[in-house]
Formats: C-alpha cells, sequence, structure tokens
C-alpha cells in the first residue's frame, strides 16, 4: 500500500476502504508517514469530504490510537455533555449537580481553555483548594460518591488527534466537518458515557459561524455516534452573544451557582434545564421533554443540586461554603462601567470580540501556556433586543487597572444598536435526536 | 504574512498576489516553510487553480530560483522545441539538424529518460564517443559553429522546480494543470530562446491521456509564454502508438537518421516537417505552413541537413561515418519476431506499455539512477490502421537473452486487433500559435 496512491483516491473523491484508512493514520502515528504527506491528504479530505463509513473508519483509527476509558461499578446513567466551545459557557458546571440530583452522572473529559473561548478546567479552578481528579479510579469513585466526575484531558486519550490536530492548525485544515467530527468525536467515544449530548454552538463566538455548517457537523456527529451505537444527542444553540452574563472565571462559576440554586440568567437557565431534560429523556425515566423540564424545575427548586454541587466541591478539596458566600472568590478590584453610546435596542454583542476582551484581561489564554487570571472578566448588564438609553451602564468590567484604550475600543466596536425593535434569535435552535 | 493565510486564501477560491507567491516560494526555497505547508498548499491549487497573473508570479519564481541562460554571438535565430514526452520520440535529433540546414540554431536544455518514456540526452549518447557541452560557452560555440546545441539539465535551472516536483511526486499533487504548466515553462523561460515550440503529446503514451486535459495544458502554457514576451507555439500530437517505428536508444538514434535523410516513417517525418515549417514561419521566413513545408522538403533533398547532423556529431566527440554506417551503432545481437495473434485491423498499440517493454528490456529507467542499455529496444512493423494476417510479423525485440514471459504478455495485451477497418487520428491534432 502506498500513501500517495491513497492521496490520490481521496483526491479524485473515491471512497477509502478501512485497510487503507487505518494503515494511513497507524504508520503517521508510528512516525512512519511524514507530515507532508498526511497535509496533502488532508487537504483533499477538506475538499471530497468522507463518507459515513470512511469517517467510522477514521474515527476508529483516532481512538484506538490511544487509552480507552470505562467506568464501572458506578451503578449510575452516566452523561457526557460536550459543548464546541463558546464565550461564558459555564454549562457544565451549572449542569453536572443537576443530573446528580436526578440520579446521574456525569463523567467526563474536559479542556483548558484557548483564545476568546474558557475551559471548564479553568473555571473550577476559581475555587480556592479545588483539585481534579488525576487518575481514573479517583473519577470512578467520585462520580459514584457526588454524581460528578469531571478530569482533564490526558494525552493517552487520542494522542492522534493531537498529531492531526497540530498540522491542521498550520495547513488551513482545521475547518473541515469530518476533521471536525472525528476530532471531537474520537475522544468522546474514547470514554464510556452512557449519554453522549452535544451542544454545538453556532455564532460569532463559536467555531462555527454559519447555521448551515454547525448543522451539518451537529449531523455528522450524530451518525457518527449512532454508528458506534451510543445515545446520541446534538443541539445547535445560539453563540451570537455571550451565553448568560458572566464571562471570566469565578464571575462564571458564581453564575453557574446562581443557576443550580434556580436563580441563572433566564436564558442559560433554559439552556442548563432543556439539556437536563434532555438527559432524562435519553435515560429513559421521561417520555417528553415537557415532562423532562417540569421534573427537572422540582429539583431546582428542592435545593437537592446545590448539595450535590456542595458536596462535589468539598471532595474535590474546595470550600463548600463558597456557594453561600461568593466573596470566597478571588474578584478583581476595579470594576469599570462601560455606558451606552446611543438610545436604542441592542442589536449585537458579538461574542467573540467580549471573549477576546476577557482574554486581554487575564482570564483566558492567547498561548497554551499562559497564566491565567480566574478574578478579572465581565457582567453584561443587558443582553441582545434590549432598550437601552444613552449612558446607561451595558456591562461592567472587572479587572487589574490593566485596562487599555484598545480594550474599551474592541468592547465599543463589539456594541451595535438599532433603532427599530430586534427579532431575537431564540438560545436553542434546534436538537437532533431520536433513533 | 503568514503561510497558514496564504493556503487559506488559495484553499478558498481566492486570488493570490505577487507578493505572497514571492514570500511562499521564496522561504520554501530558503527552508523556511516546511514541505507540510507547501504540499497543502499545492492540493489547494490542485483543486482551486490559478488565475493567469497568479501563474505568472508562479513561474517568476520558479525561473528566479536559479541560473538564467541567455545565448549571446550566436547570430542565429534560436529554437527551443520541447516534448511533454512520449514513446519513441527522437524528434530533437531529426529535428535540430534541419533547422540548422535552414539557417536557425536550436539551443536547449534536455532531460534524460524516466520510466517508460526516454530522453534525448540518452539517446545521443548511443553514438559511441559523443558528448554534450558541460558549459554555456562550450554550448554558444557549438550553436555558433554547427547550428546545434543541447546539453544536460543543470540543478542550477529552477532549482525550485527540482523541490517542488519532489513534493509533488509524492503527495498526488503532479497532475495539476498550473503546476505542470509553470514546471516545463519555467524550464523554457531560463533559457533564453528566440522561439519556443511546445509538442504536448496526448494519449496512452504521453503523460496527458486525455485531450481536453492536454489542450487546456497547450493552452495555458501558450498564454504564459506569452505573458513573458515570448514567441511560443504549442502542437497537441498522438502518443495513442509510439512515434515512428522504434523504440530503444540505438533503434532511435538510426531512426532519427534516416529522417534527416527524408527517409523516415510517414508520420514521424512528417511531424518533423511541421515542427521545422512552424520554426521557419516563427523566424518570418515564411508566411505560410505550406510554404515552409516545401521549404523543410527542399533542404532535406539537398543532403545538408543531414551534413549538419554529422558535423555535430563530430564537434560533439562522436564519429559522423555512423550516419552512413548504423553497424557503428551497438545493437543487441538478440532479436524476437512478435507474430500477430489474429487476423484484422491493428486498433491499438499502447504506447505505454510498450514504453514499459522497452524499460524492462534495459532501454530506460525505473529508478532516477539506472543504468541504460543503449543497444535494446524494438522495431514496430505495423502501425494502428494497419491490416494484418495472423502469424504476420508485428513487431520485433531487441534483446540481450532478457526477455521474459511477462515481458512477451505486456506486448501481447498491448495490441489490440479489429475486424472492421479503424479511422486513425492524425499525427498532429491542433497547432496553437499567432498573437
Amino acid at each position: 500500500m502506498r500513501t500517495v496512491d491513497i492521496i490520490e483516491k481521496k483526491r479524485d473523491g473515491k471512497v477509502l476502504g478501512s485497510e487503507e484508512i487505518k494503515f494511513l493514520l497507524e504508520e503517521y502515528l508510528k512516525g512512519n508517514i511524514p507530515d507532508y504527506q498526511i497535509s496533502a491528504f488532508l487537504m483533499s479530505v477538506y475538499f471530497q469530504g468522507m463518507t459515513e463509513e470512511e469517517l467510522k473508519y477514521f474515527t476508529t483509527e483516532m481512538i484506538n490510537s490511544g487509552d480507552i476509558v470505562e467506568f464501572s461499578g458506578t451503578h449510575k446513567f452516566l452523561v457526557d455533555k460536550h459543548s464546541t466551545g463558546g464565550v461564558g459557557d459555564k454549562t457544565t458546571i451549572a449542569l453536572a449537580p443537576i443530573l446528580a440530583a436526578l440520579g446521574m452522572g456525569t463523567a467526563k473529559l474536559s479542556g483548558k481553555g484557548l483564545g476568546h473561548t474558557g475551559g471548564t478546567i479553568d473555571k473550577f479552578e476559581s475555587i480556592k483548594g479545588f483539585k481534579f481528579s488525576e487518575t481514573k479510579e479517583e473519577l470512578i469513585k467520585l462520580v459514584t460518591e457526588t454524581g460528578i466526575g469531571i478530569m482533564g484531558y490526558s494525552d493517552k486519550i487520542v494522542p492522534l488527534d493531537k498529531k492531526l490536530y497540530s498540522l491542521r492548525d498550520v495547513t488551513a485544515t482545521v475547518s473541515s466537518i469530518p476533521l471536525i467530527a472525528s476530532s471531537i468525536m474520537s475522544k468522546k467515544l474514547a470514554v464510556y458515557a452512557d449519554a453522549i449530548i452535544l451542544d454545538v454552538k453556532v455564532g460569532t463566538g463559536a467555531f462555527m459561524k454559519n447555521y448551515e455548517e454547525a448543522k451539518k457537523l451537529a449531523e455528522t456527529m450524530y451518525k457518527l455516534g449512532k454508528q458506534f451505537d451510543r445515545k446520541i444527542a446534538c443541539m445547535l444553540t445560539n453563540m451570537d452573544e455571550p451565553l448568560g452574563n458572566a464571562v471570566g472565571n469565578s464571575l462564571e462559576v458564581i453564575e453557574a451557582i446562581e443557576t443550580v440554586k434556580g436563580r441563572g440568567p433566564k436564558e442559560f437557565q433554559d439552556l442548563v434545564i432543556t439539556i437536563s431534560a434532555q438527559a432524562l429523556k435519553m435515560k429513559g425515566d421521561v417520555a417528553t421533554m415537557e415532562e423532562g423540564k417540569r421534573k427537572v424545575i422540582e429539583i431546582l427548586e428542592s435545593g437537592k443540586a446545590l448539595q450535590y454541587l456542595k458536596n462535589f466541591i468539598k471532595e474535590s478539596g474546595g470550600d463548600p461554603k463558597i456557594c453561600d458566600d461568593y466573596s470566597l472568590f478571588e474578584i478583581a478590584p476595579e470594576i469599570m462601567q462601560y455606558h451606552a453610546k446611543k438610545t436604542g435596542y441592542i442589536s449585537k454583542i458579538l461574542a467573540d470580540e467580549i471573549g477576546k476582551v476577557a482574554m486581554m484581561l487575564g482570564a483566558g489564554r492567547s498561548k497554551k501556556d499562559d497564566i491565567i487570571d480566574h478574578s478579572v472578566g465581565l457582567i453584561m448588564k443587558v443582553k441582545v433586543g434590549d432598550y437601552v438609553k444613552k449612558d446607561d451602564v451595558l456591562l461592567e468590567i472587572y479587572h487589574k487597572n490593566n485596562l487599555t484604550q484598545n480594550i474599551i475600543d474592541i468592547v465599543e466596536n463589539a456594541i451595535e444598536y438599532s433603532e427599530i425593535k430586534i427579532e431575537k434569535n431564540p438560545i436553542i435552535f434546534a436538537i437532533i435526536e431520536g433513533e
């Protein structure tokens, strides 16, 4: 088998067999096929795509390139909710204790933030003393006891994705639906969960800016999950403006705790309730989303979810009192209030720009080894569609005297006004589910 | 300027500017851009093509990557006839002395053969003692004195093509019209000639199997030549069966000498006369092809062309008597006659298969450093369209007791018969010329 023939076949839109894909990826991982052949192959995939079968083989090779993580003995229905990344996305933090209170378990690997999007790992680390599980055994113990198990990705999970992603990043082959799908799904499939719920963000602050492309990605991942006989649902959700009001690590965790208490920002609260209901439906506890949502609201009102969160924080080395006393969070001392430049309806709050501002303040990483400041960030006082008067406070910037004119200019350019009322997009566009 | 942005721009079908192309190719040649980015770029070019302007910039960078060869002081109208390569293509050997006799000069760099196609350099080396010029000064002297100047390509001419071609060869990016065009044309444009005549072969034995693709390549190269203000003509010629009757180095040189004597195989003789007439027209000596052909036939009848060939051989260290006494050539002692399997019309003689047989006998190279045997080859006794009876001799195989059943099987599969008369393709399909 010659690599050049495999590239040519893909280039010409012919269908590759499992043996060809196996050869290509195994030999690449071993270092027997050079980067320059794989980058030509990846560009061919960019143009020619992959069939469902090809994508299955490709993803199988990705999964098999590293460790498989299986949780046995938790006796829980395990849910792995994964987001493609957005600005202000603290969903996992609010969702996990709710699922636990509903009798389910969260067992997932999370990432660190890069660029304008944050990571769940970074957010939890806003809680003083909080430490993540470092071994599978610790994670299983934690899920069994608290219903919540989250740990960082290890290099042993799908190492091929890391190798391929580094190459894609510098060869303009990142934005290929099958390559994105196999990258995300291989990492989900390498870790065993009873249900996978994918939150595909779409909008200015998301990796997918375009709805049709995001839908294609969601459908591709859904079908892929089905091919591996997994329970899977894919949601398409709005990332045109930041999710909720808070952006920045400590601020987002506080907002997540508020949501667990049932008093989060409306759209974010709705999203968390919907995902929880979806999980109940996939577990088989409820027949309809309406029934599921009622059950979730009951749990929120009971205060049980908050107990699960406190317990998880305690078992992870943090002080659970932080849930009742937010002064235990490190919050930046300086607050700058940003005022409306005009009177009118807010027509846009560009999520990517707000995410960039948070990153520049220190809340995120521009390079992989940047150190994060958990205390800084922004609180949005308005959402798209709100009517504001000139000089109303639109948002607050929590900083450490590192606020530059450049940052304020970015905020200014991120917000647009309209004289006429705005028809706002819903938080959830669609849910792809079922057999 | 970031390489990944240039790749992305080409991937998305946007037009690159001269600065971007310059950056990409210059930094690649310097080793500052890795192969894996260039292979992704080349695959993007495969799918998106290049505009005429982009191709001009790309070719300019190719030319400027090495030495420019300019011949001054020859006081001759210099012609560089170049073929894209075929089986039995000994055109240069017959053409150069005819052009010399017509008062023109040949000044060109030639290649060695690889795979099923032979090279002019190898063919001339069938003549004992023959040595090519090694310096530009020797070449100029030879053109001035004999009207014929041919030397091998040096690594100093368009080194970027060598680097790019090695990468294309293993990344399935060879068969891209703009990349082929820039590869061929950069080498033609780096060597100064008054007229470039490109013979684009099309058919089973040629690099371009498909007429429409070959035409696109010819047109692309023609326009590129025009963009560099060169006199250029592109011919599309038939390579479905071997050119002429002889395949193999010594055998081909003998056939070329016969053609210089005016008694070559009809189609090959016609091709040589047509190219010579085209050169006369480009020089401005004649107004029409008919007038040109008459002039060429006169020269052939005068015997002057043969004198020029003899003089060139003498000045190159060979014995000119070889033109009258073919026994001075080394010819393989064993001759196997291959007989027709059926009675009927010959409908196909697959040139690539015949070329492969010649290579397997030792006449060509399967790898770059293979040693060639000048004495072996084939003589076709029939051409496509001929009527044969079962057991008639179709061809003779000149070998050195290395004829295997495998080789004979390839010959057998290369020849097809038809019960009905065949409408044969012409030797010249089209000539692209004019202002």
